[in-house]
């Protein structure tokens, strides 16, 4: 993910990595490092670009101004906590240990209680830190030996052990989310309507199955809106137009999953069967398998996988009252990577040579016509 | 487990792998597509045998014909996604798509309910399918950096996560096996009397142990039954006579666990604590490692450490009353291939290469022959 | 850990590993046999020095009679086992096969019940002897793609994996320590002032600190006394007086954590959030890592990050009743090992060429001098 390559078009310097600005403001040793933590937000969704990461955060900050607060110094602090361990600074640079840094300080926005608490940011702090250590432990394992990344395991495994111990810390400040429970078979009792909550009515269709797609984006970055939803596409397609529509195909996947297996109708309205399908979809058609009509169709059944999966974990965790988190999306993701050596039909992008989907296509496009060039002289 | 080797004496076409039905069968198509299946419902047991998988889904459909059924489906739908999503031929052919999905199908079959219902058998297809996946995803990990398979993990993974979602799924069709509960300390009240159900009163102990050892052997496929256990070993026997032998060792190993650990003696009885231990035994006392006193004496070590893990994990699962299927098999036979480097005792023989025990200890003596012959020019 | 090179000084027959000890003893076989017992003993907190390891003997010995006898079994047994398998003898010797067996032997000693009991006295041996197996199979899969060392992971699996089945065993023979019970918010309850026991009052400031920290040495071999604890560091400064100061350093840290976390006050004072953090510090702070502030800053960050796991592996264990025993020192511990590769400002040693923190910084000095004078000439 740290190649950059320029851009083409009128729009070029916000299309793409945008190579052509981080050359200019690399000059400028602050505002480096704060394109650094803006990469680092984009790269949740896989996008090195500065805009996406800033849409991202302008959605966190109107949605809930102590969300986006929180976000920002978690990524701050991960990003920080990379420079001063002397990690690779390619990586730094292209913002890889950001977006779990953000993902913690979103979710510890959240979880934990109360709002602006000297405690909780500190906390939120150190457990940003802590993700990119865990981060550098985590990618020379999977790096190494498999050539696939960790991609967001540190965050969650950070902020769910925290979130586990919390539960007998008196410091520990869990949040009313957090409630732990007895496993029962509770599946004849579920109530499939779509709708906002356990109170209200059900929604038109169409207005559901909006919400239940954008609200999918947002929850990726615990922002339950419908608008917030909209600005994160906005940020994605600046960069890339195909992981914008695979974003949305992939939440809309994750959606149908939950209504064909008969679940809440009320958490596919919040979008939790989206979020953790439409980065899988992302990542799979297009960003880690080159764009062909077979690595679309293995997006979409990465998403239905990775929205089993979100059902499965959600199940598992009850006993603690723990959420999810991106944990189905790093295992179907995972999955799906290493199929990259057992069939002939998909092209990989290595790790290190991911940019955009659209500059993937134009690279394999200049290969096959060197290749027939070849051919012909 | 690809290479396919001539056996010799009169019932040659029907002992070992076959390779001269199968050139026969090739030639056509659809043909060539069942025998690949059945071939992967015999590497259940690490037979390459279209002999011993036709045995094992009589035994099934004769057992209880919905089992029979499911288990067919599920074989037929894993085999066909890695045809079509491109996976290795030779693997395909040898069976190692079908044997976990022949396991998802039959699983479902027991655990989901009511039969033939439409729903529970899109299930079945569609995890079946996901079986394979996850076998292409798990054989780059496990193959790769450490030179072992991933037995059966993608059945057990694939039907665990299903079923623990399905708690809370509205069309999950959960059957009344999976009760979830509260961990406790129940050692103390357990009836280690060997008895058919909680109700029956103890059989006499010849008749208990042939039942627990046989039983044990059908367990393996969900067959809860003394004529599929029999059947299954003969198809065993067909082609090699060392695992049939090592099969019941191994049931009986895990039976003797069960009963000096002082386990229930209703779990014992109906095969419970056999069937892991005899997949185990079997696979380590001549498949992977060529079979000699010392390797059997392996074989016996990790039937019993494997009756250890499934007392353990069934215990793990109580809160979700999940079953422990054969994660146990797996990571007890795991431990034990991981010891391939770590003594000069055993001869381990590699997945690629893995044919027969009896052809193994031919090889073994072959290359000997050799040695010693250039020894002495 | 199986290099040993001679001391220096006029202790040197008792300094570091005692490699002209080896060689003396060596000689004689059963006395050889106790040695590298003895060395296995003292590889627990990474020492590979039969001194150490009598310490430790001695003070498990002295708190509680049967737990000496059981950590002794243990121990015997699975240097025993390694030797019978043919496993690596130079790990054998080193301790490398004694020090999850020693372990098992004193966890089994304090969790089964009653003493002296002759069936628990051969689960006792059995366990202990698998976790030498285990060692062997874990050795290979960590040593070998990822260049660390297991550590305590076969204890631990073994360990938890009988007491998990226990519940549900007659011959579980589990005391009542183990006591499943369900996850809750217990936090805003939880009392944070130090003391012995839930009845007690609390100590003056320094006496409770020097039992939290004295008694989260011991703890790491079950023994809850200040005298064990004050015994093992004499034990480990014999070895090496850098890995001592970073015990009680450890030691301290956890506390600390668990103080700032706000934890139980009477399991800091019993040394439950010391004894993981303990060895995380000393393991990377000299052993695997050249000692320099930085490492040593590590080593501190490693202590804080382990406490952590034990809050949240300890909540994580709630509806088993099962004690998180080292799982926290090896995740945490393992996590920072696999820095190595990440940042240019620490320098690895690999596992098999440990031998004392002092002696690490003698051959780095040794390197540098050696660079020097070839810029030099």
């Amino acid at each position: 993910m740290t190649t950059a390559q320029p851009a083409h078009g009128p729009l070029h310097w916000v299309d793409g990595t945008m190579p052509e600005f981080d050359q200019a403001v690399l000059r400028i040793p602050i505002v480096g490092f704060l394109e650094y933590c803006l990469r680092g937000i984009g790269q949740v969704v896989f996008m090195n670009s500065p805009i996406t990461g800033a849409f991202i955060l302008a959605a966190a900050w109107t949605h809930e101004p102590y969300l986006g607060f929180s976000g920002t110094i978690g990524v701050l602090a991960s990003t920080l906590t990379a420079l001063v361990l002397g990690f690779d600074r390619g990586a730094i640079h292209a913002g890889l240990f950001g977006f779990n840094g953000v993902l913690v300080g979103l979710a510890l926005g959240l979880f934990l209680s109360p709002q602006w608490d000297v405690l909780v940011i500190v906390w939120t702090v150190v457990l940003s830190a802590a993700s990119s250590i865990l981060m550098a432990a985590l990618g020379s394992v999977f790096g190494g030996a498999w050539g696939v990344p960790p991609l967001t395991l540190p965050f969650n495994f950070v902020t769910l052990l925290f979130l586990v111990s919390a539960l007998q810390l008196s410091r520990g400040h869990l949040g009313d989310l957090v409630e732990p429970g007895a496993p029962a078979v509770t599946g004849p009792e579920v109530q499939t309507a779509l709708r906002e909550s356990a109170s209200a009515v059900g929604d038109t269709d169409a207005v559901a199955v909006i919400n239940a797609i954008f609200r999918g984006i947002g929850q990726l970055f615990f922002l339950n809106s419908l608008l917030a939803g909209v600005l994160i596409i906005v940020g994605i397609a600046f960069c890339s137009r195909i992981a914008a529509g695979f974003a949305l195909v992939g939440s809309a996947v994750g959606m149908l999953t939950g209504m064909a297996l008969g679940a809440d109708g009320v958490q596919i309205y919040n979008g939790l069967w989206g979020f953790n399908s439409f980065d899988a979809a992302l990542a799979i058609a297009g960003v880690f398998f080159v764009l062909t009509w077979r690595s679309a169709l293995l997006g979409v059944l990465c998403a239905i996988f990775t929205a089993v999966l979100f059902g499965a974990i959600a199940s598992i965790f009850v006993p603690w009252g723990l959420p999810a988190l991106t944990l189905p999306f790093c295992f179907g993701t995972l999955t799906f990577l290493l199929l990259k050596g057992a069939s002939k039909y998909f092209t990989f992008v290595p790790p290190a040579d991911v940019v955009t989907p659209e500059e993937h296509l134009r690279r394999a496009r200049r290969e096959r016509e060197a290749l027939s060039a070849e051919g012909q002289s």
